[in-house]
């Protein structure tokens, strides 16, 4: 598809095909309607503002539409943003499709869906391996598609996916440098820690919190499954309990969600390596985008620091 | 039986039948193990140290033996002790019974029962009403025989049913002033938010934590009950969804062990509810121990307050 | 009057007398000026901007001024916001009047008088009766009219009245369940709480703070009037300092504007009755706005927290 | 009268006229009475035990009663503890007496009374002067008597008076460097800024909290002294409120104390000149008791710091 | 030159040379692109908004350029913005230059070399005199002409010496009434605490923070320079340690950028100096813009107070 | 050397050559004096009492002497006593030496020796290289011997180069699974992050802070070695500057002691990387004391947490 929206530079001219992630009217300063479209492709999105809409305007340049647009790349306030010149809606005859423009898990679903497997085979624990090959199952298909989050870390499709493949090497490293790990708990723990954003969550684009992801939010709801699994399964070892514990203390604190914190050795190595791939997901995003010798955009989740890349990393 | 061992006054002699709350070995300065009793009756417990303990002393003057001492009550650091003089184990011969030692909630179990069995057939919603019967009737017996916690308030038998029914009362007075409030969710969330105790403590007496308590927590458990509850009875409404999350925030905020905080009206004053109880409960057992004119001892979960007074509350 | 401002949604047309409660100017990006009006009838309030507003606009269009406007309401980042098609002064022909745009209690300032004598009258204790009566008339007129706060809760005429009448309703109904809480401390430390308020603030409409309200605050006020009631009372007991005490540590804590925490049992239970009545007020309003099944909007004093109202509230 | 007591080594011995600053009485690890003396003379002060102690010792060797003692300087823990060999009530027969043993400000009750009457005597506002003058007046005596504080600084006969004083010559010193401060206003804000601790302290010496101080504290007892004060001597102007302000914000923050921080620059800058007194104090007293290479014992109102003496400071 | 831009009062009309502060590009809610400018004088500096401003105007009116400006000032959200009515850029013929409009400290490069050059002659640590007249030495430059810091305080032209010789100044009245302390520590540590400022900042005009200032900070970057210099001169004694101590801990916390907090009494006094200075130059800043009875601005590094002047500071 | 001191259970005797780690004498509450002893062997350490003991014995038994003791095991508050029955300084008949006694890294001083050449033959940028093998060269024995830490986590001999292997091997692992990460950065600042150690503690035995460790601390101390060694080196890149940050930036927040907080990705990483070894170090030491089902001893750097070893961990 050509470079992407990402890679243009301020004061160029673009001609491409965007898919409308977001749509906003708002009400300019003259008293007549605008829209601020997010638009995006798999190489990342833009702000665009649609001045004068009218009705119809609204309806054609929805969230989920893909358009046409012709503009230009201008900085507003530091950050890019898409001066519109001409914008139409896409039909059949364009030839684009929605999966074109959704960023996606670096790995394919197949991929990934081989590596878990392979994890869940090596567990030698009956009872651990059994109750996550079970919720693996029973919650397969959105555990393959859904983002990891709205925003932050991993929110790409099959985000969710990829994390977890990606802290199940970690976990398998680590444990070869700490032999006293439990790799049973520290696989299962990870398979599970976020599975119940596949309820929590609404699915893998234009993603919102459901009203059980508001009231109980994953943690709580992943508790319940691994109470409904253990039962269905006949299970009633300490291992279930354990289990339960991990996922309830996975983020660490009570102040950031986690009413227990971790009292298990394999929870406590559980949440840093959550922490360690959540972070350096965003930090290699943030740090894609910028030059040698250039300092990133603030990154919220890491306590709003803009980090730096070093001269000597052309 | 006569006066309690909280009403003698410092420098009285007492010669009284008391129950070992616990004992704990130590080693004096010179080298001699001795005991640290804590002694008990229903007007509430005192501390003595048994001087020069030898390994008979230490089996027979066990937690849950009854003893008959003779002894004065002398002041250490601001709080009573007793000096032991005489120390004997009682046996059959001097008809004392375990029950005559502990302290229990002024309403009889059969009055809780009563109130608690009127306030769920109040309740309209049959879905709420449904599942909080299943659960009371499932949990019964504990439910009228654990304490509201090992310390702090309510720390008696029955304390966790009679810490329920005065916050039920609490709640039939607050929603006749604000009508706007849902009654049934009230109740229903007051019956159920600390139930759970019934597994994350091991008992009515010497409680403990369980492990499951430990791990879990007793919000975490209840959810859990209530899940398993709504599935049993075969209720799949929004009620149950809300029923979790009343439970779920009743502590009112992440630091304090509530994953999420209240989000629907009826959880915000539950938690106030809950709060008020649990507060005078421990103010009105400060303060009957203390006379007009003077400070209580402090008290921890007031920020540690020590409370006044008024000498005009003769 | 019809049906009230807020009663419209979004995309009906109004033709409504509506007061100014404040007029901000403000310069529009293409450099002309507007004016951001704050419009209410006693249903709430809406904003509405007025473009290109030229000096006579500013005069006539000024606050406490009521104003006949054509419009239409639409919904901006959220909130509904008023779309002027067209707007004129109101005169005498009219035949509308300040009065019946404001918001006020919903009891009468006869029936909350006549309840505030009531509940004076059953103190038995003299002191306390005595200072609470000569302070209530010393500061009956403004006590009557003013609101309880210039935003956040009981924000409206009488509103502080109205907060005083509802928390000794419920002070009333704790107590009949905790007898031995001290009533009289509590009706006078219910009355006096906010009474510094009159003179913190600078009125019944268009609330600001007054120069002692900013440099002193209420708790400050209204000890020193406590202590001037007593010297021209000629009282000097314990309870002139107990009230005082009440009124300054009704905040809570030091970070919460009280100097002391409380120390006495009624002073404790004052800050919780306060605390309910204030967020019960907040709740209430926020909900009644919303659909079942739908979130508030975030309510910045409960935490910046949005309530959601069940789909089985209808 | 010799070496004081802070002056001898340890493993020196003793023979000394020492004052009881407080006896209170414990049970050792034997099961036998021990007293707990704090020694002092005007060097400072020392922990003795006096072990098995029996009635007639708790009565003769109580708080306030002068004692001749002949012992050992040993070291406990770190600090210095006096072993007593002998010790006995002293009579008329030894004659010493009371003041002899006390601490008191290195300036004299009338030296630091000129100052403060050349400090009044130079205010300009006849308003501001007047108050300052009456409330001096009227709380003459204790003002020149009391302490400043309990514990942490100036806790010394006439410590309040001399506190005020060296405040008094630092804020000349930085208005004179910056010329926009309100003399009248700094002078007038030192002098009563902590007067109100001559109504929550006891007394000069063996010094406690009064139940007014508990309940109110010396600020919120000062406003109200101001207040009279004002309308004693017929005075309304803003310099009343302006004054209590200054008393009121002298903490700095709510969380220290104040209910409203400085929102006056003077207001601001008292903060400060307190603050430095009190920590210059502190840190004297801490250092003068260490050698050059050393570091003091840890001061808990520093942040429990322990500061370090350099080398070359000889 | 006249009254500067910040004595004219809203709704006059102004005609002057003005230095071009900054110039922001934004894009208005008509689509057109406009500059914020930020204009100054020796007297401060106000908001003008360039409208539909082109390439051209974007070049001619960039950061450093000198304009003459006919407008009025306007108020907008309660601060002075001004409307321009014609602009051009200043050539050779209007005689104006740079200097004139920048805002200097109130005190010659030369008087304060003096001072400065006094301080350190009074100095009898040879060690401490030579490494503090060395670094003086070696910075002299930078040293006279940065501001010390980018905003909040001292903020203009050889604000970082002035900031120096006003708390040198302090040091001395503060030690003349404290003897104990050591004025060689206070006056080399005033001299050096922020002397890392001329590598941490870009310069004297338009200041940012540098590579180094971002990574390191002014204080660990000094602690290397002090380092160096002993080096150099050969000095070993403690004096070094010392040196570095009292910068590395002028912050007072951790939290606020000292990894060891003061730990010698000179270096909590310096931290003090700091401030009274620091705060007093905001307050005055803040306070000579407003008149009796009104507050001032908002002051962020005052916790965001808003001052008041009393009415009798006429 | 048979079983260590660690190894036998409450209720067993022992005989036993162990090292006095620590003496320190207090006085008995019968006023006799006594040893508290540490006595220690490879296994870990245990407490001792010596009752009544004289000058001598205060002479024999002191720090760093090996004595042999006959005793029992006792359990006190819940931590294992030991009970003295007799005890003897050892002498070279005896033919024991202090290395025996001392817990060192379980990898040999060659071995890591050779690993850490390893890493830094591996560094591809020669500045980074070379000022990490000059650094390394400096303090190499200092380097290979001391602890980590003074307690928590790496407390032994060799603790220092034992944490460093730890985390080298770590990063190598991490690196291969995020390619973007820069290996050299994180080797050096691996190596040189804690090397300031080396001066800010005493040595490898009964260690303490140093006066430059007190005033300092090790993150200062090695800017400055990284600075000189740059000098001495002629190395001017912005590898200097990066290094010095990741160094200055490892305890990752400002309340942690790093002025600055990471801003490159893997300074972020490193810190993660210093946390995961360390913590694992106090787990897996927490952990091997407990059986399976029991919880351990508090851990005092996780928060206090006390862990739980599962059942099926046997």
């Amino acid at each position: 598809m050509g470079k992407g929206i990402l890679h243009y530079d301020v004061g160029e001219q673009i001609e491409l095909f965007l898919l409308i992630k977001s749509a906003t009217k708002g009400t300019a300063s003259n008293g007549k309607p605008f829209l601020t479209l997010i638009l995006q492709d798999q190489s990342g999105e833009i702000e665009a503002k649609l001045w004068d809409a009218n009705d119809d305007d609204e309806k054609s340049y929805a969230a989920q539409n893909i358009v046409k647009i012709l503009g230009d790349v201008q900085s507003y306030r530091g950050k890019s943003q898409l001066k519109i010149r001409q914008i139409r809606r896409t039909g059949p005859a364009d030839g684009v499709k929605l999966d074109d423009f959704l960023e996606t898990a670096p790995l394919s679903i197949e991929e990934m869906q081989s590596e878990l497997t392979q994890y869940i085979f090596e567990m030698k624990n009956p009872n651990i391996q059994r109750i996550t090959r079970h919720l693996m199952k029973k919650h397969h298909k959105e555990f393959m598609e859904y983002p990891a989050a709205t925003k932050n870390h991993h929110e790409f499709v099959s985000g969710l996916a990829y994390h977890v493949v990606s802290m199940l090497k970690l976990a398998k490293a680590i444990a070869a440098l700490y032999p006293s790990l439990d790799k049973d708990l520290l696989y299962a723990g990870i398979i599970l820690h976020d599975m119940g954003k596949v309820m929590e969550l609404s699915g893998p684009i234009s993603t919102v919190y459901t009203l059980e992801g508001n009231l109980l939010g994953h943690i709580t709801i992943m508790i319940n499954e691994i109470g409904k699994a253990a039962e269905e399964l006949g299970i009633s070892g300490e291992e279930v309990l354990i289990l339960q514990h991990l996922v309830l203390s996975h983020h660490g604190k009570a102040e950031w969600g986690s009413p227990k914190p971790p009292l298990i050795k394999e929870a406590e190595i559980l949440h840093y390596i959550d922490n360690i791939d959540a972070k350096m997901n965003m930090l290699e995003g943030a740090l894609e985008r910028v030059k040698p010798g250039e300092f990133s955009e603030r990154i919220f989740a890491l306590d709003n620091r803009s980090f730096y890349k070093p001269v000597f990393h052309k």
